[in-house]
């Protein structure tokens, strides 16, 4: 640390993305990617847009936010584009958020952003078996943050609690991270038209097969959209770049591609379940492109480092309520019988 | 303004970037983008990394960072890749600034960042031939933010000059964005390798044709990089999408045709100037892709919506002190013909 940091950061504790080793070829079971690559169209709308990248991108990214409205029938007001979902829920924490509680087990990224906006936070305890008990969220007096389905857990809550949580904080902004929506949940999106505290995020990262393009939004009502937009304007005005917009573009005409390969995943989680509890795990129920699974005749940590060793990459979290677990991405068919040949071999 | 935007946002003015108009076509020459297009090479490689979109790029931006160090002649711990150098410019903001000058005539994104930021600061007035006085800024014991070459000006100061602030504010930071540096000026990067004070901010955008990219990145010390790695991973780990990066390696790679598009663009400055002299302009003297001119007989705002009328986009900043003047992007030698030709007919 330098001694110009300034001393409000002194505490900062960075996100930890997940590894990316360069050693060797690893099965990347550990970022919850998708293992399908972008559709042809996508390809070829990112390279019909290279041959303009001497321009700037639109700031206003008109053309992308319009196809978004539509795909989720809402106004082109109540969208905003992001570089990722990230920057939609910095965006937000940003404007609206003074102090704010999360679920105990949720996404690392939460809490994170919070320290470094000089947000307070308090984290409300899941139950035992990891589920957001509804009630804990009902007036709380706080802006909330709920990943649905939550992470690591896979575990989603059904539109109906949220519109319940939703209703009571009408004082306070909900934010619903849904980057694992389309693996099986129901989307939040349509509560926005009734609720001007509802912020919904969502990102091209995981069901899009865009994650390396960077690309994400938020859909809420115009008010807060402008509020969020002040803010992109006076942090990072051109925030997505040519290619990546239409890629985005591309990715919402290919629905059907995208739809069909989410199914897929949905189809190889089930079997992903049944072969794991086959070997003795349990399984938390999930909706999202991972599972969380842990083993009674294997700790997580050991469970990761020797399917490291094997050369597949999962996610071990070092928290005490976690570290019973690994977080497994749902990749094809193909990959999860490796990664069950390979437990399988662990195991024995 | 909705109800929940926090109180201290309240006066926020955000950034208003350059027009992008879509009812017809406009001859660009009012964002400072290149006229050449991006390399061959450039495209190759975005769209090579197009297939591989489904995963996240590399959150440590590990092959550009060393190849920017290499280009440079500084190690990978000295560089911060980034979205765009506005993204550098805020980090370096947030991470150690509490208050900052900067010249009253200069880059309209300081004013935001800092407000943003809720970092005061204090414009230092320019001469009234609209130079940077070095000894304004000797000890003044507050952060510094310069542009070298400044903008809207083109004026430049030498890296003798700038030397002299860096080492008489040793307490505090001394942020030089070398945005424009490439068509004349000299960096200071390497005054980065004596200066722990020092950061360097450039941008892929202007002279290697990548605008709609958006990419730029931060020298300096490798304790003020690694407090700015801290703050962009704690907002925004995945900052830079795969295509971009590898652009951005291409771009290093074929060093030579953007060079030869700066010297090309620098001698179109020379004939621009030359003919708007002709037509009874005064100039700045410029180092940059862009030149800020004004005529006795049309103020700048004139000018500005009739060349706007006859399909030709320059930029007007209606502050008092700039008001006379306009500032015209450098296009190619047939562009800037255009743009002679359509003055003579507003003159006329």
């Amino acid at each position: 640390m330098s001694k110009f940091f300034l001393e409000k950061y002194n505490t900062l504790d960075a996100y930890v993305p997940g590894e990316q080793p360069q050693d060797r070829k690893y099965l990347k079971l550990n970022t919850n990617e998708s293992p399908y690559p972008p559709s042809l169209r996508v390809l070829d709308a990112a390279f019909q847009e290279a041959s303009r990248l001497n321009l700037y991108s639109d700031p206003e990214c008109k053309a992308l936010t319009a196809a978004l409205a539509s795909a989720f029938d809402v106004a082109p007001e109540n969208v905003l584009v992001t570089n990722g979902s990230d920057e939609a829920l910095n965006f937000a924490f940003m404007a609206f958020c003074d102090s704010i509680v999360f679920p105990s087990v949720t996404y690392g990224f939460y809490p994170v952003i919070a320290n470094l906006n000089g947000i307070s936070y308090r984290e409300i305890p899941v139950t035992p078996d990891f589920r957001i008990n509804v009630d804990d969220y009902i007036a709380v007096n706080d802006d909330i943050v709920i990943a649905n389905p939550n992470a690591p857990t896979g575990i989603c809550l059904s539109v109906a609690d949220i519109e319940k949580i939703v209703a009571s904080n009408p004082d306070n902004i909900v934010i619903i991270d849904e980057a694992y929506v389309d693996f099986g949940a129901e989307s939040c999106v349509p509560l926005t038209a009734n609720y001007n505290n509802l912020i919904v995020t969502q990102t091209f990262s995981k069901s899009r097969s865009l994650a390396g393009a960077r690309l994400g939004f938020a859909i809420a009502s115009s008010e807060l959209i402008a509020d969020m937009r002040t803010i992109k304007d006076s942090m990072n005005p051109y925030n997505v770049n040519r290619m990546t917009m239409a890629a985005g573009m591309a990715a919402l005409a290919d629905n059907e591609y995208y739809v069909s390969n989410c199914r897929e995943i949905e189809e190889t989680r089930a079997y992903t379940v049944y072969d794991l509890e086959d070997l003795g795990f349990s399984i938390l129920p999930s909706k999202a492109n991972f599972v969380f699974a842990k083993n009674p005749n294997i700790s997580g940590k050991d469970l990761y480092l020797k399917l490291k060793e094997k050369g597949v990459l999962v996610r071990h979290f070092d928290k005490p309520e976690l570290t019973d677990f690994v977080r497994i991405t749902i990749g094809t068919r193909a990959q999860m019988e490796t990664l069950i040949e390979k437990i399988k071999e662990v195991l024995s």
